[in-house]
């Protein structure tokens, strides 16, 4: 069978015809234009996978399934968008309005938990029955799959890993609460002790890389930095692998899977993060003489989204 | 169909035999003597089967399967305890050990485990396909229940809810880590805080409770100075209840279960506990248009360990 996976975006709505083993056969995009309300960004939705049904020679019936990742809070059972704050959606009825023009069975999840579906069903926890994925960007995302299926809770509102907080009474947050980890191990926070690391260090390759204006600095400039070995950038570095690792070691204790997949911007730095990341948890960990899960960097990508929509419906 | 439920403690092994709906019909119990080591322990676990099976007049073919909760970790596929440092046992093939004198299914779990899957079969969870049980006593221990099962991660070693951390970096744990949930949300770290509040308020009813020796506070001295409106007591009451809250947000926000149950010695303070909780956690949470988790104290008290021992091979 095949399937369409639809990822999305602020800026832009890929989707995808998808196999049954998570390849992707085609793909295509067009603008989101959020401005435009959600209505006529879901027919644009609605229209992209008829596109991709005609342009690949299929019909309606030979896709099983279309998925669609939502960077939001989404309730799998009805197809309701809970709320999608950088779309500015609340409670759209994903699915009955796509169902309006194509009579496809529809499924919807969080964006970052169809990245770590996508991950189990065609990347690096390929196999594994249990595995936790974690995206690195602006904020903290989490997928969690349990049994080789998406668990995102009783309402939709599981799996939201970036909001567990690892400093009581810490950073305030934008979910409202205090010292949630995202605050900690988001790209933005890595770029926030940048900034503090340069005021602390003026002769600092993290100044140097911005050209002395740190509101040009972003955290890949911070890890080329930590991985050039400049002082300022190891010791930011070093603190957002150990605030990296206690989230890791809490996420072990409770979930205990067998992967853990770290994709996202920051992800980018690849073994350099992933090894010190590995090294760190090592010291925390509780059952030091049990097995415990194997750290990775994630391997799709951008593709992630569209795949693990996709599978959604498998 | 019946099946047989043991307890197994520090102090005393209970067993019961329990029917399809968790209810126990008959219970019986021994003396651990942890000293013998963990063959002889096992023996006794073994006779005390047979004990319930000739006691109530059964077969050991009218009996589905035997459940053992074990106070460690446990590797629930092949039936090894691997560590329980109550018991001082290490890598002990329970199942093996068992199954040379009963020719009955043996299952093996961690306590807390069990006790949060016999809330869901016959207690506050029950009829709930996701939950999560809470306990609170000299650590904190949990069990995790997804899909009606009980799920204890890949190696074993998950729903360790009381090794999350909640405070990077803070109090140290022994588990070797530091900030974990059960240093400020056990009955241990009540009773900290209250020799710390009463030091600190020298006519506190914390005080006067434990005869002005403060090695004999117990968490419900505390507890009841703070039911009282006692100053000190209302500090450490709220300070208690804030981390507890803190760490009740993380889980709605990974797993969000429909029930999260609250047992153990310190739930003995009942609604008081459960309402103020519940506020606490009120302020704290992420989405606060969709619905959470309901937070309730666990009912079968100390026979939760022999029935969800029981259910275990259900």
């Amino acid at each position: 069978m095949l399937y369409i996976g639809v990822d999305l975006g602020g800026t832009n709505i890929a989707a995808g015809l998808v196999d049954e083993e998570g390849h992707i056969l085609h793909k295509c995009s067009v603008p989101t234009g959020v401005e435009r309300g959600a209505e006529a960004v879901i027919a644009d939705m609605a229209a992209l996978c008829q596109r991709i049904i005609d342009e690949t020679g299929n019909k309606a019936s030979d896709i099983k399934a279309i998925g669609v990742g939502v960077p939001g809070i989404c309730h799998p059972s009805n197809g309701v968008v809970e709320f999608c704050t950088n779309l500015f959606w609340h409670q759209v009825p994903l699915r009955e309005i796509m169902n309006r023009t194509l009579d496809i069975p529809v499924y919807i999840g969080n964006d970052a938990t169809v990245a770590g579906l996508a991950e189990s069903v065609a990347g690096v926890s390929k196999g594994v029955a249990n595995s936790v994925f974690l995206t690195l960007g602006t904020g903290v995302g989490g997928g969690i799959v349990v049994d080789h299926k998406v668990y995102s809770g009783t309402h939709g509102i599981g799996s939201e890993l970036g909001h567990m907080v690892i400093v009581a009474d810490g950073e305030p947050c934008t979910c409202g609460n205090h010292g949630c980890w995202e605050r900690y191990t988001s790209a933005t926070a890595m770029i926030r002790m940048g900034r503090e690391a340069a005021a602390k260090y003026p002769d600092s390759a993290i100044l140097t890389a911005c050209g002395g204006n740190l509101d040009k600095l972003t955290a890949k400039m911070v890890m080329d930095a930590a991985k050039a070995g400049d002082s300022a950038g190891v010791e930011v570095f070093k603190k957002y692998v150990h605030y990296l690792a206690v989230g890791i070691v809490s996420i072990i204790n409770i979930l205990d899977p067998e992967v853990i997949a770290i994709g996202g911007g920051v992800s980018a730095a690849g073994e350099f993060l992933r090894d010190a990341v590995r090294a760190e948890v090592d010291t925390m960990i509780f059952c030091k003489e049990v097995p415990y899960a194997r750290i990775e960097i994630a391997v799709l990508g951008n593709d992630a989204g569209i795949i693990g929509a996709a599978m959604l419906g498998k």
